[in-house]
């Protein structure tokens, strides 16, 4: 089964993200807004306990942490993603590699860079049209991270929520 | 917010529930497969510290149990609603008792039946043609149910998870 890690922001901030991801994202309906912590990765089910152990040592082991997004910006040309900023990415690369490192230390495709996707599979096009609108934007939004949530996918591409996991 | 309780079943039952959901269940993309345990219910979120209390209390205090699902029944003329049918239903009714009468203590609107929707908002036509034929399929479902999850309605309809609770 396939796996990942995600944070769910506040439900402000999932409902600012939704305004978009409706219109430019095709995941949209596949799951709510989230804070990618680690790419999606094999897992056995059978091996649930050691992986579940894991993070539950990685989320008493982390301070819950506020988080600030403050602009929209892309991963244009590597991707076309469209993703809210966040200003302090910190907290989120400790928790990237803490829970990487051990347990899940499959090989990521891109440099981990936290963010919040709210559009994707966008031509060269629109996403010019777009993060020109949008550069623009006054966006500041803000968020308390005290858990990340093990999710995964169903085969029909929709995610759903395994156990979420509190930090200190 | 609005809030609500519910058990995701496992995986395959997912699967085989949104083999349905995709075509006769308009909440197919707001939320995975579920079984409900509280309908929608509004709740402060100042109060959800005690709303959490309450339900880890009831976690801790209820086994976990093995359930079946044995064929597909509707809720006409109640509702149009059509689901899989839960052999055992005791657990799931003592769960919703639990949870219920303590801090969630708001009027149902219906008697509390366990299901699992497969499909709903169906036309008295669309839902005798489907249980004429699906009262022929073999259903034979099995999940173990060691957890539940209190999720919550973001604006546009999607349910997302605030937490999950693992049963003894």
């Amino acid at each position: 089964m396939r796996y990942s890690i995600v944070v769910f922001p506040s439900s402000k901030v999932q409902e600012a993200a939704n305004s978009y991801r409706k219109r430019f994202d095709p995941a949209y309906a596949l799951i709510p807004p989230y804070i990618r912590i680690k790419e999606p990765f094999e897992w056995a089910e059978a091996d649930l306990p050691e992986l579940v152990n894991h993070l539950e040592e990685v989320a008493q082991s982390t301070e819950r942490f506020a988080t600030r997004f403050h602009r929209v910006s892309s991963f244009h040309p590597t991707t076309n993603v469209l993703y809210f900023a966040i200003q302090n990415k910190e907290p989120f690369e400790k928790l990237h590699e803490k829970i990487a490192q051990k347990c899940v230390n499959q090989k990521e495709t891109y440099a981990y860079v936290p963010h919040l996707t709210i559009g994707r599979d966008l031509s060269d096009d629109e996403l010019r049209d777009l993060t020109g609108q949008l550069s623009m934007a006054k966006i500041d939004l803000e968020t308390e991270v005290d858990r990340f949530s093990l999710v995964y996918e169903l085969e029909d591409g929709i995610w759903s929520v395994y156990q979420t996991f509190l930090l200190k």
